[in-house]
């Protein structure tokens, strides 16, 4: 059985990586440090956590935002041929923007 | 005396774990990849932890879904010649639905 | 003087572990597997312990319950020739049922 | 200067270890087993400690009454040339009772 | 694609290090002791984290303002041709002023 | 500048330690165990500590009370040519009386 | 640039320290003990900091104020060819008073 979706539990938040092109679409090499920045695209967010209080912490980032993520830490998911991975909310260090 | 029942104490949650079948049902062996997926479906759910304020926080997966087990943890739990696994609910990764 | 009866004190809850028989009353031998689940009989219960805001968290299991047990831990304790051993209430795993 | 008396502070117990007879009136050897509970009189406990949200906690056991010690802690206490232990009450593990 | 913005998430607080001079305009050394202080500029900063009772407390420094860094930490972001660095607001050791 | 006061901050407590007599008035040496308490008088009290809902607790022992002092721990602080500790009020085992 | 002034953040304090005379007016040597004493005045002090419930806790010592300091820890901070050092106000053990 192939799964076609993950519902992420409480805070976490599944992620598909973005593979920055090393060529400009000319063919000519880019530069590796513009290659380097660690980012994906937000394919699922869980419900929330809960603080000490009960109350519902909603996650920060949404579905569809591009986010920078953490040079280390994630947890790989394949489903079916496709890789994602899953993070907790408040280790997504922020979201990126063209504007 | 072979038990026929575990209830999970807290916001535990019994698990019986998926196998992935290695070959298709016409014996066409499967990818490695797509076989790897820690999973499994749940059996019970505990009644609930307690936040620091003593409210209840229920569990937040339901019996009978389909859940993503982490790589490691898990308590192995054998009742009758059946093997289950006991998690902790915040160690659950997600639900997997096939559409 | 032999003391007769523990109370345990906060959230812990006093054992008396079951140890399964190795053969069945025919005497034939039991498989090694079955006879491996750690569970033992609620003998006594604490009060409860407090949580952060004051309130009075109760055990959650019951004497005359059931239980598995964890593979490590327990403090043992000999009360006359009979042995027991205390848990803490959120160590106990689940209780164990015949139907 | 010999005290006379310790007041515990916060929720600090302070008590008399019980040596149990290694012989019976008789003077018959006690099995080394039932000689081996670390059990002790509460001669006196402090005023209770605050929750985190200030409010206090009383000391779970009195004084005259027997405990049941944990196998290790405990902070030597010379009274001239009586000698106590003191003990933190989460550290208790339960009241002895011979009924 | 180069980004050009990042809004950080939670109290992080994004950082243009200020680079010190190690000569004065007329082309003299400077004592190394006076280029050695560890600050940068607050380019932007996140919406804030939440205390355990689920208040939102927001970052403590604005932007534009000039701040006074840690000797360690930090984590190093790359948009474009620019480098930044990503704190927690926590770390921030004071702002600094010319008068 | 020889200071001649200290105030302690929050729940610190400022101790003078009692060296007790190796002999008697009358000059006979007193036995070692008796003098092995670590006690001293408490000379100032700091304002308290808040806990975690921010309310003041104040330091639970006073001045001029006799005190009963850990093994290790506290901060040697010289005023003059005089000697005093420094102890958090939670490391303080408890009061000494003599009747 | 060299910064004029720096205002902590949260409940951190700038101390500058007091090197204490090794010989008094009239040169004589000053006993070593004397000199020890790790002081410093209060130079500025951040806004305080949260606690769990939110509330500001106001740092607990004033601008102008003699501080005993603790034997390590504090952060070096350069400001033109001034030296000061940056506690956590929980570092600072108490105030020095002359009367």
């Amino acid at each position: 059985m192939a799964w076609k979706r993950l519902i992420p539990t409480l805070n976490r938040v599944l992620v598909e990586k973005i593979v920055p092109p090393s060529k400009t679409n000319a063919g000519i090499l880019l530069p590796e440090s513009s290659t380097k920045l660690n980012s994906g695209k937000v394919v699922a967010v869980g419900p929330g956590s809960r603080d000490r209080s009960g109350n519902v912490i909603p996650v920060s980032v949404k579905e569809g935002e591009t986010v920078l993520l953490p040079e280390y830490g994630g947890t790989q998911v394949k489903l079916g041929d496709k890789e994602f991975f899953l993070y907790r909310d408040e280790d997504i260090l922020g979201t990126l923007h063209d504007k």
